[in-house]
C-alpha cells in the first residue's frame, strides 16, 4: 500500500510513503535542519536516501544539486515518484544502488554528505529478518557505520562535511570511527525528547581533514514540552511557509 | 595572603584559600555532585586535590575514606589546614606529591577516582610561566590528560569509576584516551552556562574494563537562569543543610 501525504508543514510538497516500510520521521527533519549550507556549496549527497524526505527538505534551504543513493528499490521508487510530482527532478537525482558502490558511481568532490544510518549494531544473535525493509533501515545488516564513514570520507572534497544523526549510546563508537577516518568533529548537538530526559539522538558535523580539538557542543534540542512540540521543532516544520 | 571562607552553602565548614592561587570554584561542586557513590564504596581519591574543596564536599555524601594528592605545596598546606579545622582528618588523607608518583604511593584498589585536571594543552608556543601556580592548575605543564587517565586506570579496581570534569572542546580527545586506556564511558553530562548557550563544561564517568557501547547522555545542567543560579545549582550548594 502506498500513501500520498503532504510533507508535514509544507503543503506545497507531497511525499509518497508505504506504511509497511521505514517512513520519514522527525529524524529526517532534525538532520535536514542541522545541515549547515556553507557559501558556494554545489552538491550534497544523502547516503541511504529512502523515500527522499531529507532531500526534499534540503531543497527548502539550498539550490545545490542534491543526490541520493538507496538500496531498497521500493523506497527508491517512492522517492522518485515524490521528487517528480514535486517538480524537483532538476535539483534532485537519486539512484537505486548500494552505498558500498557509491565511490565508483559518484565523483569525490561533494561539499556535504548527509546520512541517517541504521542505528543498531547487527549481531549474529540479533533476532531480525535480514531482508526485511525495516531491519535494513534500522540494523547494520547491509552496511556498518564504519563503512558509511569510510565512504563519506571518499566522497567528500577536502574541507567538506559529513552530517550524521545517530543514537547517543553509540557516541564513543562514532567519534572513534570519525577520528580513524580523519573526519574531525566540529559541531555536536544532543536531542532530548523533553526536559529532564536523557538524550535520545545526537547530531554530528565532521569535516574532512579538519583541524582537531575544537568541537562545539551546541545548545540542547528539546522535541516536546508538556506533550507538544517545542517552538524550535515547530519552526523547523514551518521553515518553508 | 590566605583567606578563610565559609564553604559556600555549608556554614559549618570553612575553607582556606589564597586568592593569588587557583581557587575552588563551581567546577569543584559540579564534579562532587556528579560523583555517584555506589553501594559499598570504601575509598576515593582526588588527583590534584588542590586546597581540598572537592574532598570536603564529598564528605557530605559518603563515609568512604577519601584521599588526595597535590603537587603544589602551598595548596596542599591550605587543604591540610581546612581539613584539620573541619575535624575531617580521620576521613581525609592528603599527600604533597606528583600525581605521576601515585601508583607507587597508593594501592590499586580505589572504588573511584575524581579529577578536575588542567583543561588546556601546553604548547611550546603557549605564553605561560611554567612554574606559576595558576598555570600548573590550568595548563598541562606538569601532567597531561593522557597521563592522568593512565594513572587513574592503575589506581582503580576493576569496575571502579573515574569521574572527570573538562571542557567540551576536548571531548574527542578525552573519549579517545579513555578508550585507549580501557576506561569505558558510562555517563556524560554537559554543563551549559545558560539556556541557548554552547556547553562550557562536560562531566564524564568512565568505568575500568566496563562494557562498551552504552553511554548515557544525561539531561543538560544549566548554571544560570536570568543571571541567577538555577535551582539545581542552588540545591547542590545546599545539599548539606
Amino acid at each position: 500500500m502506498i500513501v500520498k501525504n503532504e510533507l508535514l508543514g509544507y503543503p506545497r510538497y507531497i511525499i509518497y510513503q508505504d506504511p509497511a516500510m521505514f517512513n520519514f520521521s522527525l529524524d529526517s527533519i532534525l538532520l535536514a535542519d542541522f545541515v549547515r549550507i556553507k557559501k558556494g556549496v554545489k552538491n550534497i549527497i544523502d547516503l541511504g536516501s529512502g523515500n527522499g524526505a531529507i532531500l526534499i527538505y534540503l531543497t527548502l534551504k539550498t539550490n545545490a544539486q542534491l543526490y541520493g543513493i538507496e538500496i531498497i528499490k521500493k523506497s527508491y521508487e517512492l522517492g522518485l515518484k515524490s521528487i517528480k510530482e514535486n517538480l524537483l527532478d532538476k535539483q534532485i537525482t537519486t539512484i537505486n544502488d548500494d552505498i558500498l558502490n557509491a565511490r565508483s558511481l559518484f565523483a569525490n568532490d561533494f561539499d556535504a554528505v548527509v546520512c541517517n544510518p541504521p542505528f543498531f549494531k547487527y549481531l549474529p544473535t540479533s533476532n531480525v529478518n535480514k531482508n526485511d525493509y525495516l531491519t535494513i533501515a534500522r540494523h547494520e545488516v547491509k552496511i556498518t557505520l564504519e563503512q558509511i564513514i569510510a565512504v563519506s570520507f571518499s566522497l567528500l572534497k577536502n574541507g567538506g562535511s559529513l552530517f550524521l544523526i545517530h543514537r547517543p549510546e553509540r557516541l564513543v563508537d562514532i567519534l572513534l570511527l570519525l577520528e580513524k577516518n580523519r573526519l574531525e568533529p566540529k559541531r555536536i548537538r544532543f536531542v532530548y525528547p523533553k526536559e529532564n530526559s536523557k538524550a535520545n539522538h545526537v547530531l554530528i558535523e565532521a569535516t574532512k581533514l579538519g583541524k582537531a580539538g575544537n568541537v562545539k557542543v551546541l545548545k540542547p534540542l528539546y522535541v516536546y514540552n508538556n506533550g507538544k512540540w517545542t517552538d524550535e521543532v515547530l519552526n523547523m516544520y514551518n521553515l518553508g511557509r
